[in-house]
């Protein structure tokens, strides 16, 4: 029987691609496994895959029965809403510690750098198994993305090191060129709904037992953006009463201007102000410098709740 | 300012050991970190120290405002009162994953395999440091110890390497020897109380909202027991009492006859009796091949509750 290798719900680059990654090395390694994916592919991940020239994994919901290793996530917010009946593997992250809990031993590869692939790197490092030159490219524009061309403070030697390597076994000296037109694609925001704009990189988050949702739009120049923000703000008042939400942010992030704007809805806004120590307008505020959802926004966030 | 690196409540000898040797290989890499310990040293692991010329870590329970990295556990039951207000910087352990969580990204290093300490010899070749004779020879008595000389199903390949591996650092060649020598200091009991034997290992698990209680008492040869057992019951009911356990099972392992003699008293039996398949006759049962408490006892007893 074959083991499923899946990120989060809403995936971004680094959930798709790692199971990719992580498939590929663990067959190599003799356990059979499949890639699959929780959500719809976004323009960036489509950029990478299509330069790459693989396809998307298969999109699988219910994983009951089932043995699966998980990438990206350890929060059970983020996970197939029967992952209780399924037997976890292992777990390759680099967020904090969610609350998802196994009932045998496994494997955890969990470390507080840039990129899930990063880590997966490691992993072929350790298992002394080549990485196949495609698999080698969407690796390095996973880690590219994630750590925002390195400039996140998420981004550790260990990122950095990894993305050299890997563009030497692609093939790709400008990697960073190639990062750009990488970002280019993903700040495509012409004909999307307010509601792809919102979910494109969401996650729903249980803060001591409240529930906050936080997405983040990285753009290259968020400027286009600006008429579209009271539909925006419309549209998350809608994933607030679906969802159940406490709060919800989205952060429109500039990696040029290396700031985002936070827009925000919360029965209690006094709790996001205190987080960031800002004063919202409108609901809005500029964070200069904060390029990271996870190092810069989650934990100041979770010891409000 | 140090961090603290530290084991389970009432350790057992891969948390001690692991502490020690984690906070060698952390401070050879530049972290400082010292290794502490939640609850008193056992028989066995004075063996190992005495041995191997080492002294105890030291006895701390508090860490509000610390940074700390946790060896052999991920339960909030094994944890000290105060972890909440702990910044966990890692994990090392091979049990399941248990419901501690973080709030920043965290370090950790689980795998399905025999010991901790198993891990951190990983640990020592992924950073390439040399493993001092004193503390490879403590290692390996932890893996002995941990996998019951190799006959644990728990025991894998890396386990056995790991033995082999330590046993050249620290120059003794008749490991088992040794091993059998340090079950015999663990299976001394003459002096000792019945709380001290019934809580030797013990630890407590929250599953699904349930209190249960499992501790273990690893011997040579249980037959020495046999007349203790009335007490050891009556010890069990006060445990159950003051901590306010669903169930409290006792397993009184011989590692020559290699299986459990399976002590329990419980709100509902039933569940015991189902979880094992067995008939409880004046609250005990012989678990035949029945050695490890992690991968023989917990995952049948935990989707019980």
């Amino acid at each position: 029987m074959a083991t499923y290798i899946f990120g989060h719900t809403n995936p971004d680059s680094d959930s798709i691609v790692g199971a990719i990654s992580l498939a590929y090395l663990k067959n190599q390694i003799g356990e059979e496994c499949i890639a699959t994916r929780q959500g719809e592919i976004s323009p960036e991940t489509e950029f990478i895959l299509e330069k790459f020239g693989m396809t998307a994994p298969e999109l699988k919901t219910s994983y009951a029965g089932e043995k699966v290793y998980l990438v990206d996530f350890s929060d059970l917010a983020q996970a197939p809403h029967d992952i209780k009946e399924a037997t976890i593997l292992g777990i390759v992250d680099h967020h904090k510690l969610g609350d998802i809990t196994t009932d045998t031993p496994l494997e955890c590869w969990i470390r507080p750098i840039g990129c899930s692939n990063t880590v997966i790197k490691e992993m072929y490092d350790y298992h002394k198994v080549a990485i196949p030159k495609d698999i080698a490219g969407m690796m390095m524009c996973a880690i590219l993305s994630d750590t925002v061309i390195f400039k996140s403070p998420t981004c550790t030697k260990a990122d950095t090191k990894a993305v050299k390597e890997l563009a030497e076994i692609c093939g790709i000296e400008d990697y960073k060129a190639l990062a750009m037109e990488m970002f280019i694609a993903k700040s495509a925001v012409e004909g999307a709904s307010a509601r792809n704009l919102n979910t494109r990189d969401y996650k729903a988050f249980d803060m001591n037992g409240t529930r906050v949702g936080v997405g983040q739009l990285e753009m290259v120049d968020i400027s286009v953006l600006e008429s579209r923000i009271p539909e925006l703000f419309a549209d998350m008042q809608l994933m607030k009463e679906e969802d159940g939400l406490h709060t919800i942010i989205i952060l429109l992030t500039d990696i040029m201007k290396e700031g985002s704007q936070l827009l925000c809805l919360s029965d209690d806004a006094s709790k996001v102000e205190s987080a960031f120590g800002i004063k919202l307008q409108e609901n809005q505020a500029w964070l200069d410098g904060v390029l990271s959802r996870k190092k810069q926004v989650i934990p100041f966030l979770q010891p409000q709740f």
